[in-house]
């Protein structure tokens, strides 16, 4: 009776069952694609002595001052339910750092915490696309984009950003001429990721207001805002420099990028008030909230990171230059250089497979990169360097993919 | 043009426009219900010196030790991105914890690291189900499964527990008449929430030759199995112990009740191999994962933990019995003793509007209870109270509950 052993029994291993199952899975799930980023830290988990450039994450654990936060709020007891919105304080503590970043009053009725950015870009797609919708982005782009649209029935249409050696251009022609009556929402990345790809303060006006001609949706990804690196501005261009209170813009973002928080899984949706209900219901359905003591490790990110946001800052732009100016064999790279965000998005001139160069890359040369076709069929000749990192660590990878390229 | 401000504009207090947003959101978003007992919490929130047992959890935080095991490893830095299926010694040791409740091996590879008990549903729902499917589902039950349900773009159909007063019953027949050609998944809670039905292992048996027989799979929430208070055994009966290892079968679970972390968002998924991969990807797509620092506070809750369980099935146990023996006016209440789970589901005779029942005792008699309308129709007159708090606490609202019912 009992065979639900820790040996995989005859039926499981049984290919053809194990088929029967996974043809009674929802399309969706059947469809949900590995993410070739995940594939690839998976083919070289664990290699010894080998930089794994491959995320988006540095070097650095979170700094004391948020972990001392989360655990003096254990020791006070802080483990029960908690606003499935958030904990007003937190709500608080994100409305004053948008006012800081924009130099104007937010309300904090319009920022609701999430189990991640990933978590905020799931509820946002949920919001407005379902069966036979299409939600239309530029890419190359960030895999969980396009797949978080399929997981909600929807369809990803992909607008090719445009190369050239002085960066990515994203043609708005294209990307209007995209969308059609199926349309619900634009996705824009900015600064992007993989690309370092970042609109201008006219393109954003241009999108926005084609959006509000068109009754759709943005959902904005600015997340890596504050990695630009542009002499002219501080921070690259914002919706929120532009929008109205009420426009229809979903604001995705994450505390894993700025306060070195990726393991933690908190990030935050930012919204018209009108839509508020539905949010928190979906919230509710999906994860119910997230853990009050994380909330508070989260204020004190706010609060007191500026510094550490600075320095997070100054490392990846250290590494951008370090990249730029140290890479040899420019003749054969492909790449143009970022604008923002903190990776370096490079090909090999006449290579067309970015898998089995990133492959290669990790057994040959030690380093461990996202292979671009992870990102779509138009990023697919190159890989992704993340750049946010130690400069030590940072010379020691030019080092070794110079000696690789010498070879090549 | 900078606009976006903290006092409300003149466009987003627009009820028309409000509305105008509201209708350019997805279907499964609009329709995506407020929890009632959410609601509940909501209208009486703050209310000083009210008992509030609408919740499932009691009033003991976390323990110590498993806090300690928390910040214990934030010093330690685990604060990187993770295995999306969780980290191995966690998936370890949930595998050992199975085999000391079922006294036999588990494979790890079974079982996934969720961000809650709630995303465990949600994620075995997207996985089943999508547009035009159906989920079958005893009622009254827990809220949040209908509506994660709706979230996939499924339909819920609610099969009817009948009451007695010596036991809520599941009519076999009726929940497999309920089975059509859309059916892809019957949800089984047992013990259930709200209304401690728990299924024998006849029941268990007949459901799982059901859905084997018609290729359908079963969601088994049997989160609520240690709090059973059958005298014949320890645990309540469960699909574990007649199902094989490549049985259709998705198990949902949490760290929630029996460890005291409601607050923590913690869960796991169990299922066939056959499936893993697609588990994986879709939480890549929703929270990409779990801290790893949370993730060995599980442990430490999975493997020094028993003694504590054992005081939280206790606790539940004598409030129970407080309630059985001390509650007075049993010839106005309807409710039959709860063979499992920590609530009470009450009604008072005559009275068909739980709802109001509920809005009362928290004005008159300052006890915060869930209403059952939130449960489902067959629920509506009833109330849900949670007996899993101190028994000094149990006493005060009993105290409560039978002043305000001899003024009825």
């Amino acid at each position: 009776m009992a065979s639900f052993s820790s040996t995989a029994s005859a039926d499981s291993t049984n290919p053809l069952n194990a088929l029967n199952i996974f043809n009674t899975l929802s399309s969706e799930a059947q469809h949900a694609p590995s993410s070739g980023i995940i594939g690839m830290v998976e083919y070289a988990r664990g290699k010894e002595g080998l930089i794994p450039l491959w995320v988006g994450e540095g070097c650095l654990p979170t700094p004391d001052f948020i972990c001392d936060a989360a655990a003096k709020a254990l020791k006070a007891g802080e483990t029960f339910y908690t606003h499935q919105r958030g904990i007003p304080e937190l709500r608080q503590s994100i409305a004053r750092y948008h006012q800081r970043l924009y130099d104007r009053p937010f309300n904090p009725e319009r920022f609701f915490v999430t189990g991640s950015g990933m978590q905020a870009i799931q509820l946002a797609v949920r919001m407005v696309a379902g069966v036979g919708d299409e939600v239309v982005l530029p890419s190359p782009a960030w895999p969980n984009l396009k797949a978080a649209v399929g997981v909600a029935s929807a369809t990803a249409v992909e607008v090719p950003l445009d190369f050239a050696s002085d960066g990515w251009r994203l043609d708005l022609d294209a990307l209007f001429g995209a969308c059609t009556s199926k349309t619900k929402a634009l996705f824009i990345n900015s600064p992007s990721n993989p690309t370092g790809w970042t609109a201008s303060l006219d393109d954003l006006k241009a999108i926005l207001a084609f959006a509000r001609q068109k009754n759709i949706w943005i959902i904005a990804d600015e997340i890596y805002t504050r990695f630009y690196y542009d002499d002219a501005r501080t921070n690259a261009p914002s919706f929120y420099e532009i929008a109205r209170d009420d426009d229809k813009i979903l604001f995705v973002n994450s505390f894993s990028k700025n306060w070195a928080m990726t393991g933690w899984r908190v990030g935050w949706l930012s919204a018209p008030p009108a839509v508020a209900d539905v949010i928190g219901n979906l919230i509710q359905y999906s994860t119910s909230g997230v853990a009050p003591f994380m909330q508070r490790a989260a204020i004190a990110a706010l609060e007191d990171g500026e510094t550490f946001v600075t320095e997070q800052i100054n490392r990846a732009r250290v590494g951008r230059d370090k990249l730029l100016d140290r890479l040899q064999g420019n003749n054969i790279l492909r790449y143009a250089p970022p604008a923002g965000a903190f990776y370096f998005f490079f090909g090999v001139e006449g290579e067309d497979d970015g898998l089995m160069l990133a492959k290669r890359l990790a057994d040959e040369a030690n380093v461990g990169l996202a292979p671009g076709f992870a990102f779509g069929q138009s990023g697919s000749a190159f890989m992704r360097l993340c750049f946010a990192t130690h400069p030590d660590q940072m010379d020691l990878a030019i080092d070794r993919l110079n000696l690789w390229l010498s070879k090549e």
